[in-house]
This record gives C-alpha cells, structure tokens and sequence, in this order.
C-alpha cells in the first residue's frame, strides 16, 4: 500500500497502527473536556511565565552542576516556588551522588605545541581523569572515525603512551537521531584508548554548530567502572584544524592539563510537587524535567526551559480550573540527570521500595531545549491508542502531528519506563538543540519566548487530559510486548 | 526629486554626483582592456586558491599576535609565499613596536562572586594593564550606555574602588556602520573610568551575535597613554546576565585575574611583494591586507581572507597575462595592524622617508571579512571619477554596484589616505562579520568559499585596471578636498 520508499520499521510501525485502528474503536473526548484542554491551551499561548521561571533560575543559579552547592541552592530555589505558586506535599527527595567536577575553573588549558602551536578550545568530559600533575604532553593519533578506532591494532601497547584523536562528525535532524551514534566516542571511547595503553582521548566534540564551543557531556554512569584517563571536547573548528594538520602528514603533539575528577560522595535531590487528585489522588501522572545543568552554562535549553514549561503548565491547571483533576498531578525537578540520570534512578528505586511504581499511569519529561513541540508520541498499551489519538487530535490546532507509540517519555523518564511505566512524549523540534547542547553557549537568549507559550500550551492540555481520564494506559501492554522488545528509549 | 526618506548625506552625496556627471564626459574602456578584466575576474571566479592560501596561514600559523613569534613566523610565511608565486622584490620592512599581551593563556579568569556567584565569559582588551597580583575583586557600577557614565559625576572619587560595566549595544548592518559608535566605550571607556577612581572597566562586548564569546580589540595606539586598570570584554549573554541582576536591584560583585601588559620594545614588519610595471615602475598601485591577527583565533575573516583575496587577484594577473601591467602592483601584507595600525604608519612614514610617498597612485586593502562584494566605492579626485565609474562598470556582471567617492580604503590605507593617496574600496557584505570579529569564533569553517571566488574575481579586475590605465587618480582632488573636509576614514 504505502510502501514505497519506507524503511522497514517505518512500514511496520504504520502497519502496526492501522491493524490497530482496524480492531478498535475511535476514542471521543467528552465535549467539555475538549472545550478545558483547549480553555488551557490558549492560556498557555499568552503565558511569557514559563520564560520567566527560567530566566529566573539561570540568572539567580546559573550553572548547577550536581552535587554541587549550585545545584543545592537551585533544589531550594525549586522548592520555593512550588510553594509560591501553591504546589502540595512540596519536597527533595535525596539521594547519594559521587561528585564529579572539573576542578579549578571552566577554562581549561589545552595546545597544539607541534607542528603549530596554538590554543584549542577544548573542555573535559564528565567522569574524566586530570591530567598527571604539570600536565601531559603527548603525541596524538588521528582516527577519523570512531569504526576506525574499534577496528586498530587492540594490543595493550598499541597505542602506549599517545593521546586518541576520534573525528566522527554528528548529523543535524529534527529529532536529534544523530546524537546516539555520534556519542558512541565520549561514552565509551576511554575504554578502547586504555585497552590499548592510551594516555588520553580527544574528541571531536559531538554537536551540530561550527562555533568554536566545546560540547562536554557524560562518559559513564557514576556507578559504573571510571576512566582513569583524561578524556576532552574539542570545538569543531578546533577539531578542523587538527584534522587539517594532519591530513598534511604531520605527526601532532598536543599538551593539556586538566584537573577534574571525583571528589567523594555528596547528596543531591529531586524536587518535588503536586497538585493532588480530587477522586483518584493515589494515581499519578508524572511529569517534569531535570534542574541540574553542566557547569559550564547556565542550561537555559537544557533543561530550565524544561523546568519553565512543566511549571508553568501545571500552574495553569491548578489556577484556572475549579476544581484539581481526577488524579495527582506530580511534578519532579530532578536532580542530577547529566552525571547519568541519577535522581530519575533514585526516584524510581524510591517507588519501587514504598510500592507506588504501579501507582503512576504515565510519565513525560520536557528535556530538548525550548523549541515548538512538532509531534506528540506516545509509549502507551495497545488499548490505550484511541485515547492517546483523541488527545494527539486536541493537540493539532498547535500544529502539532501525532506520532508513533514506540516513544520513550523522555531521559529522567527511563528508568520508569523500563519498569512498565506509559510514556508519552510532546517532541520538540531539536534541529538547532545539538548546538548549544552541553556548551557555554546554553544561555537564555537562545530561547525564544513564543514557542515557549506554545510549549506550554500543548502541556498543560496533554496534562489536565491524563489527569482528568480514567483511561488505563497500561491497558493491552501484554499483547503489545513482543511486538514492541525493539523499542529502546531514545536518550 | 528624490529626496523623500533620504538622510540629508545621501542626498547631498547624490546631488554631488549628479553634478560632476553633467561637468564631466562619459569615460569608455578601451574594448580589449575590458575584455582583458572581464577574462580576469572569469579566472577568479574559478580560483581556490586565496582559499587555500587562507587555510594554509591560518592552520599552519594559527593566532599571530603582533610582535610575537607567531606573527614573525607569518612574515616568513608571506616572504616564502610571495617568493613561490614569482613577486619581485620581496621583502620585509620591519618597525619597532611595543609588545602587549594577555600573559599566560587566552582563558582569563573572571566571575560574579555575588548575589549569584557564575563564572563569566570575558576577556582583556587589547592595551589593558593587569590586575594587582592575587586578583581583583569589586563592586560593579552598572550603566546601561556609554553617555550615561561620560554624563555621571566626574569627581576623581566619584567612582573610587568600583568596577564600571558599560552595556551599549552594537546594530547590525551591512556596512558595519554601527561599529564606531559602538566601540567608544572600548577605546576611550578607560579614560572616563580612571578620571573617576574606578578600578576596573568591563564592556558589553562589541559585537553583534549572541554567542557567548567575548570580542577583544584595541583601546589606544600603543603611542598614546596608557590604562592603568584592567579592562574586558564580557560576551553578550554574560552582559545580558548583568543587566538582569542590576535590574533586580542587586549589588554586583565581581572578581578577576589577568595578566594583560606591556612587555617592551619588539619588532614587527609588512612583507611586501611587487608585480613591477613595464612602463611606469615607479607608479605603485598599493593593494593588501594585515597578517596579524588577534590572539584567540587564527583571524581566518580578520584578515587571513584579505591575505587571500589579494595575493590571488595579483597572481592572476601575473600569471595568466603576456606582459606585466604599466604601473607596479605592489602587495603589501601589514604588520601589526590590530594594535594600531603600526604597520601601516611605519609604511607611510617610510615612504615619506624615501620620497615615494607621491608615486602611489590609488590604494585599497582587503579586510572586512569574506564576505562577497556588494559595492565598489572611491576616494579619488573628481576628474578620475568617470573612469572609477568605468571600471565599476566591468565589476557590474559579478553584482557589485557603483558606491560614493567618500570612501577610504580600509584601516591600512587609513594613513597613506591621509597623506593624499587616492583610495578605492571593494565593499563587501559585513552583515555577519562583527558576528565574529575579534574573538575566538573566527576560524575557517565561516568563510564561504565561493564569496571568496567573487572577491578574488573583483580584485583581479579592479586592480589590473588602475595598474594598466594612466589616469591620474588625484586629478581634480584640490577642488573637492573643501567639499570633502567631512569624510572620515571609516574604520
């Protein structure tokens, strides 16, 4: 039928969709639940709150690495305005962190000493080693991509006493899909350069802008083994003039020194509140966004806005409606995401160890920067699709498409949706989000306020729409299992 | 006629014209000097090689301050560069100059200690002294315009121990108009703060994107007195930052350490490379661009493509005509320009010197990016116009219209205008360049290749013509120099 020039998983996913629509029955919004999401919505379009919320917390806090006295004061922060705005059971939640940090400064030292000395703009990733004391000076080796470096000589010697150069470029997409690929180098890069005796990884740093910004970014989760290398970002102009330098057949020597590493246990935390439901308070809709940032920005795009836009959608349900949902409505700063969504774990664990994990009937974060929301997709049971559809139709007038339902709800969301969690995701357009991703450039004037309001609008009718239904998004999981082991989150 | 919606210096510039073309006859190529530049610019039009020759300076020399070993590296680079093509007389003219530098690396320490403590993006301007050892830290006194702080209290207390921000905001255009009223608080800021008893003086950089870069750049001649305090650049959204926080009403503390100074007498030069007339030697046309670049890029824009474009128009010329031009082209890449055009001056004082200040007949210098040329503007006599206007004429084809004849003929030719040089200028569109200008941003990857095609081709064409023709091109000048007394060089 509409094959033609479909990839596989495309074609089935449709197939998939219309076997669906062929065994179920269209789901209609009650008229009244229609005319409040839409009343919501176009509050939201004329709401400049979630910007403010996040002007805010990137002037007053500005960078808030985890674990850190920035990321302290921006919990407190957190907690004050869910109080301000008349949140309920207002609370952080804890939970131990191993500290990473860069040490001494956002400006680290790193040069070309040969054949062309120069300064790079270069930045540690999260979790590296420092440099020895005084600093490393060594000869780099140049793979141009990351295949290149998976296929080299694996001897324990055979790159003894060098520093790894890996060029792979990341492609710019509507949806980021370049990103996962493209990081197969910082997360786990250090482990091939070490087997092989390596004294350190460069990177091409994985982004989509040719400014001259370092794009740092985590390499491991805390819990897992840790390099023992320094392990660096460089600017892709930077990363330019290497690869230039060496497509001449000049051997390179580069010298840095770098002082980040893990400083001893420390706590961090997710905030947390609620707008609890008038008939059914012990069922939970999730949603938020993560408040910590790298330290080198204050994290406008990634994530205040995130934090702006829940907020304010939630503001908005519990200021203009008369009466709270049906169910709760939980709202979650998390703490700690970019050091390996270390508070969305901790939140998880939390709700496994009190019982409430099956209490939560679905999940959806807003963590891709600030731009529209093209596309609502779903993660949802098989007999769940109408409803979701019904919700994605009151969704349109924003010109917003419905997606598919092999959707994660977002990174803080996956440890919930891997313990059975629905998902649902309002996805934004990301096509510029990988240039400011992870960089000092992560400041507020990238955020403009319009698709803001239009942020806001899609959540807080997405939101009043789960909260107020009493639809089981769980409902056909079973069935859909199988079919859907493929799906992986996409964070 | 047409004055409606027109400044009164347009108009008059306009009416200008309008006379001298009725006082004066039509001036017409002769056809096969216009076949000859049309068959020059088809070869630029196809050259890569000013791209090329730009990549190679900025890869292989990187940043080249002026008066360090790295700009003395690029001389040597330009003497071999000129020699490899066939210029005659190659040389360099080396000049005493007093060396500034930023100290110990191009990431300079600074941040707001209070009321929300974030480290900042910033960086020393050029002719800046040091903080006191160990740093400083002070109180922020905010001014939201350059007149508000010449307009403040100017009692030698009045400011006493304060760091004064200065938040004018630069306009973007074409022509880069906005630049010198926005560089004000750059060049003479210091003045006013020391007159005040500031410490310190930080400026909104001047500049016109939102990356979080800070753009450096010269407050005084090094022969003019001196600063005796820091003074920085703080990228745009590090100034939005401030702004906010004044505009909270908070007290603004910030701390910094830099290194900045003066390091004593050094020497610099302009590498100079001729294309010698086979008629009237003596007669020099002066074409160039500056080699130096500031400290944080390789000035891959500022003026790496100057370099380029220029030294490619004159090798078409050598090599792809039978015979050598009547008059002299010579190419001249100056030296430390960015600290105060001392190269330039050191060349005009030369010439005064050795008495050819008279034999240049028309100047023009590339150095306003990579952008394509757009206009074609003169500084000459009035009784050359119809032949300026004639070889505006032959750059039509590549879109490049007819400017005014108040122009200079960039910042080098800035004093040899002075001294009665007839000047011409190749506009080209800037609109994105103080995007980039003076800061770390400005590397290869922003040039287009194919503009630097068009600026190739246009060079090629003018310059052959004014080297071939014998028109004086000071003819008619005494006449006019009344009507001119309001032409400024404009850089």
């Amino acid at each position: 039928m509409l094959r033609t020039a479909m990839t596989l998983g495309a074609a089935g996913a449709l197939a998939s969709m219309a076997a669906l629509a062929d065994a179920q029955e269209r789901f209609e919004l009650p008229a009244e639940m229609s005319q409040t999401a839409r009343m919501l919505a176009e509050a939201g379009l004329e709401s400049d709150y979630a910007y403010e919320i996040t002007e805010d917390l990137t002037t007053r806090i500005g960078p808030r690495l985890a674990g850190t006295p920035a990321e302290h004061a921006a919990l407190e922060w957190g907690v004050a305005l869910f109080e301000e705005l008349g949140f309920e059971n207002v609370r952080i939640e804890e939970f131990p962190l191993d500290l990473w940090t860069r040490g001494r400064s956002i400006y680290e030292e790193v040069a070309i000493t040969a054949p062309f000395p120069q300064e790079l703009y270069a930045i540690s990733l999260g979790g590296a080693a420092a440099t020895p004391e005084g600093g490393l000076e060594a000869e780099v080796v140049f793979f141009d991509s990351y295949d290149d470096l998976l296929e080299a000589d694996d001897a324990p010697d055979a790159l003894a006493g060098k520093l790894v150069f890996v060029n792979d470029r990341m492609e710019r997409s509507i949806t980021g899909e370049g990103y996962g690929w493209a990081n197969r180098k910082r997360t786990q890069g250090w482990r091939e350069v070490e087997a092989r005796g390596g004294v350190g990884l460069l990177i091409r740093s994985v982004g989509t802008s040719n400014n001259r910004f370092a794009h740092t970014g985590m390499m491991s989760f805390p819990d897992e083994e840790m390099p023992e290398i320094p392990a660096l970002a460089v600017s892709a102009p930077d990363a330019d003039q290497i690869e230039r330098i060496a497509a001449m057949g000049e051997t390179i020597t580069i010298r840095m020194t770098t002082y980040a590493g893990w400083r001893g246990e420390v706590t961090s935390g997710n905030v947390i509140g609620e707008i609890v439901g008038r008939e059914a308070p012990e069922e939970i809709v999730i949603i938020g966004a993560h408040i910590d940032s790298w330290d080198t920005a204050p994290g406008a795009l990634d994530d205040g806005a995130g934090i702006g836009i829940t907020v304010d959608a939630a503001r908005l349900i519990m200021q203009m409606l008369p009466e709270n949902p049906r169910r709760t409505i939980r709202v979650v700063m998390f703490g700690a995401e970019e050091v390996g969504l270390v508070g969305a774990r901790a939140y998880a664990q939390a709700r496994m160890d009190d019982g409430t994990l099956e209490n939560h009937v679905i999940g959806s974060e807003s963590d891709f920067g600030a731009g529209p929301v093209w596309r609502f997709s779903s993660g949802v049971g098989a007999d769940a699709l109408p409803v979701l559809d019904a919700i994605g139709e009151e969704l349109a007038f924003l010109g917003i498409e419905r997606g598919g339902n092999e959707s994660g709800g977002g990174p803080d969301m996956i440890p919930l949706q891997m313990l059975g969690v629905p998902m649902a995701r309002l996805d934004q357009d990301g096509t510029d989000y990988f240039d400011y991703h992870h960089t000092p450039n992560d400041t507020m004037d990238k955020i403009d306020p319009e698709n803001m309001r239009q942020n806001v609008a899609a959540w807080a009718a997405f939101t009043w729409l789960v909260a107020e239904l009493d639809t089981d998004f769980r409902a056909g999981r079973d069935a859909e299992d199988d079919e859907d082991e493929d799906a992986q989150p996409s964070e």
